[in-house]
C-alpha cells in the first residue's frame, strides 16, 4: 500500500510546504491566506453586539468551517511529512514535525476549537480561548514574506534594540519618580505612585499625550518640558533603528533578487 | 474651412496642453491654477455658516463664474485634441482624450453643476455633489510638479510601503484585541468591541492620542506601554520610507536638471 | 576736529559690528546678548500676574535700563557706521545702514518704548506694543551662529519645504472635507464646516491630538485611521528634510572649521 | 601584617573595578546589578499604597539588606583601593578615589540609609531621602555599556544639540508670546500668561497634546497650525541627531570589536 500512495505524500508535502511556484501550490497558498484574513476579520467582528446578534448563526458557520478546513491541512501535513526526509521516520519523524514552531502555530489555530468538546471551561476561560482564535494570524509567517522581513530586522538589531530600550526605561523611571516627587502633592489621586507617574511618563515621551494624566504645578511643568524634549529623542530611537534597518534590508533583498536570464536562478553578489 | 482654423487649433493645444515655457501658455496655466485654489478656498469656507450667510451671493457667482471658464476649457481642449496625431480621428480620437485621466478630472471638476439642472436631486445626494467641487484641486495635477513627485515616490516605494501597511495592520489587530480582552470587563462602554479597541490602536500607535480612550486597569497600562514602545517604530516606518524616497528623489530631480551651458538643453547622466 | 574721533570712530564700530576675537568685541557680544536674553525672561514673567504684582517696579526699571543700553547701542552704531567704506558718506551711507535687516531689528527693538512717549495708544494697541519688545530675541541673529545656520538650511531647502508644504495642504484639504462630510450629521456642533475639520485634520495630521474634536461614527473612524496612517507620513516630511540639511551643514561646518596650524586661517578642502 | 593582605587587595581590586571576564569577576557584576535593579523595583514599587501595607515589612527588610550590600562593597572598595597605584598613598589615594565619580554615586546611594539615623529629618526631606534611592539606578553605569554610549553620544553631538535646543526655545519663546496674545482675551483663564502659553507650546510642538490647553479662536487656530507644521520639525531635530550618531556609533563598535583569531586582541583598522 505504501509505494501507491509515496508519489501522492509526496506532491501533498511539496504544494502543502513547498509555498512553490507551481498554480497548484499557488492556489493552496491563496486559499489558505484568504481563509486566516476572512477568519481574523470574522473574530474582530464577531465582538461587536450588533454584528453578533444580527449574524451569530454565520460566525458560528464560518467558524466550524474554517476548523475544518484547518483540521485537515494538519493533518494532511502530518500525514505527509515523511515525505521529507529529516521527518522520515513515521513516529519520531511526525513528533518532530509536530513541535516545530510552524506546526505549533497551526495546531493552536484549531485546538481553541476542540477544547471545550473535552471539558468544561468557565467564561472566562471561554473568552480568552475564543480570543486564541486571532493567532491563526501567525499562520501567515508560512506565506507572508512581510513577517519574515520584521522577524530578521528584530534579530539583527537586536543589540541596538535592548540598549535604547534598556536607556528608554532608566529614563522613564528617573523622570517619573521625580515628577511623582513634585506633584504627588498636588494630585494626590493622579500621580498616587511611581508606577501611576510611570504611565504619565510614557503617554509623553511616546508623546502619545491622552490627557488623562499631566503635571498641573510649575515646577511639573518644566520638568515635563524637560523630558518631552530630551526624551522624546530616546524613545524616537527603536523607531529610527527599525526604520534604517527596514530600509537596508529591502535594498538587499532587491539586489539579491536579480534573475539570471540563462539559468533562471538568483545571482547572489 | 478646416485649414484656416487648424493653426488656430495647434497654438491653442499647445498653450492648453503643453505647459510649455512661452509666455501664453505660463500665463495660462497660472490662471488657471489661481483659479483653482480660489475655489478650493471658496468650497472650504462656504461651509462656515456666518460666511455663507454673508457672502452666499458671491460664493454662487464666483462658482457660476469657474465653471464658465473651466466649461470653456474643456471645451477647447476637446476641440483642440485633434491637433495631437495620437488624437487625430474626430470622434475616436476625441473619445480617447475624453477617457484619460487627466480629462476624466477635468469633466468631474464641472459635471457637479449640470447635474442638479438635468435632474431632482435629494439635499443629501445635492451636498455630496457640492463636495466633489473640491476635487478641482487634483486639477492642479496637470500644473503642478510637487504632486507628480508624490504619485512616482509612492509607485517607487508601493512594495516597501504595501508590507509596513500589512505589518502594522497584524500588529494592530493582535495589540487592539489584547487590550479589549483586558480592559472590556473594567471599561465595557469603551472598549465594547475589539473593533471599539483598535480605535485605541490606531490613537496610540499614530501617537495622536485623542483622549476618548485609553486603558485604566495596571495590565492595560503595561500592555499600553508596551505597545506605544515597540508598536510606534512599525507605524512609524511608512512615514521613513516616504521621507528617504523623496530625499532621493529630489537629489535625482537636480543632478537631472542640469542644463547643458551650450545647447540649452538638459544633461542627462 | 574729525581727524581726531576718526580712530575711536574705526576701534567701535570693529567692536560693535565685528564680532571680533579681540577680548573687548567678546565682551561687548557676551553683554548685549546676556541682556538680550535677560530681556526675554523679563517680558515672558512680567505675563505673569503674580510676578507682575510683586515685581512690577523691577520689571519696568529693568526695561528703562535695556532700552538705555540698546538705545546707546544703536547712536553709536549708527555714527561708528561711516568707518565702514560701504556706508562712509554721512547722511545718504548712515540711511543705507539704518535699512539693513539687522539695523531695522535694532530699532525695532527700542521704538516701542519710544512710542508711547509720542502720542496716545489705546490698551489693545499698548498690550502689542509691549508684546513686540520680544522680538528683541532677533537682536542675537548677529551673535548667535545657530540662527545662521537655520536661515542658510531653510533657504537650500526652500524647494522641498514649499513641494511638501503644498503637498500636506492638498491631502489636509481632501482629509478634512471628506470627515466633514461624514461627521457633520452625528456632531454638527463639532464639525461644523470644513475649516473646523481642518482643525481636526491638523491635530490628527501631526499627531498632536489635544482631544477636542475626533470622529465619533465608525465611517469616521475609519478615514480617521486611514488619514493618520498615510497623512502623518507627508506631515513629517519637512522635519525629516531639515533634519539631514542640518546635520549635512553641520558636518560641513566642521570639515570647513579645520584651521591651518601655520597660518591661523581656515582650511577649505 | 599588610604582605599577607596584598595579594587579596590585589585580587579583590581586580574583581570589583575590573569588570573583569573571569568568572568571579562575572558573577560580582551580575549580582550586583540584579540587586540594583531590584532595588529600583522596591522603591517603584513601595510607593504604590496598597503594596507599601501589604509588604511594607518586605521593603524594609530588602532595604537594609541592600544597604548591607552596598556599604560592604563601598567599604571593600575604599580598602582595596590602594592595590591601584594611582590610589596608593592610604590617605590621600583614598581621598581621590572617593571623590571619582564612581564613588561618590556608590556613597550616595547608601547615605540616604544612614541619614535618618545621624539627625531628624522632617517628613518632606525624608521622602525626598528616600526618593534619592532611586539614583542607585546610576551605579549601573559601572556595568552598563548602554548608558556608556549613551554619554559619549551626548558629548560628541553636543554642538548640535544645543544649537537645536537654542533654536527650538526661541521658536517656542515667539510662537507662544503671539498665542498668549491672540488667545488671551477669549481663554483669561488658561492663557493667563506666556509662560502658561509655553506649555501649550511645548505640547504643541512635541506634538504631546495633553489635551489641558489648545487655542479656541480662528486665528489662535491658524497659528497653532502653522507651529505645528513648521515647528514640529524644530522639535524633532534633537531626536534625528542622537538617532543617527546612536546608529553610527553602533557601527564603529561593530567593527572595532572584530577580535584578532590569533591574538585574541582587538584589531583597530
Amino acid at each position: 500500500m505504501k509505494p501507491v500512495s509515496e508519489p501522492v505524500k509526496q506532491r501533498l508535502y511539496a504544494v502543502l510546504e513547498g509555498g512553490g511556484a507551481d498554480a497548484a501550490s499557488r492556489a493552496v497558498g491563496v486559499s489558505l491566506m484568504t481563509l486566516i484574513v476572512l477568519n481574523v476579520l470574522s473574530v474582530v467582528l464577531e465582538t461587536v453586539e450588533s454584528l453578533q446578534v444580527a449574524y451569530g448563526g454565520l460566525f458560528r458557520a464560518f467558524e466550524v468551517f474554517s476548523v475544518v478546513v484547518f483540521s485537515a491541512e494538519y493533518v494532511l501535513r502530518m500525514w505527509s511529512c515523511t515525505a521529507d526526509e529529516r521527518y522520515a521516520r513515521p513516529v519520531w519523524g511526525r513528533l518532530r514535525f509536530m513541535l516545530g514552531p510552524l506546526a505549533l502555530v497551526d495546531l493552536a489555530a484549531i485546538l481553541p476549537f476542540y477544547l471545550p468538546l473535552v471539558m468544561r471551561l468557565d467564561l472566562r476561560v471561554m473568552r480568552a480561548v475564543r480570543l486564541v482564535r486571532l493567532f491563526r494570524i501567525l499562520k501567515m509567517g508560512r506565506y507572508s514574506e512581510a513577517l519574515g522581513v520584521f522577524r530578521k530586522i528584530f534579530w539583527s538589531k537586536k543589540e541596538e534594540l535592548l540598549i535604547t530600550v534598556f536607556a528608554a526605561g532608566v529614563m522613564l523611571v528617573l523622570v517619573s519618580s521625580l515628577m511623582f516627587f513634585i506633584e504627588n502633592e498636588a494630585q494626590p489621586k493622579v500621580f498616587s505612585s511611581i508606577p501611576a507617574a510611570m504611565w504619565w511618563g510614557v503617554a509623553t515621551l511616546t508623546t502619545v499625550g491622552y490627557g488623562d494624566i499631566y503635571p498641573i504645578t510649575t515646577a511639573g511643568k518644566i520638568l515635563g518640558t524637560l523630558s518631552a524634549v530630551f526624551g522624546i529623542g530616546m524613545f524616537a530611537l527603536p523607531a529610527g533603528i527599525l526604520g534604517s534597518a527596514f530600509v537596508e534590508e529591502m535594498h538587499r533583498r532587491r539586489e539579491k533578487s536579480k534573475i539570471c536570464p540563462h539559468c533562471g536562478k538568483e545571482i547572489e553578489e
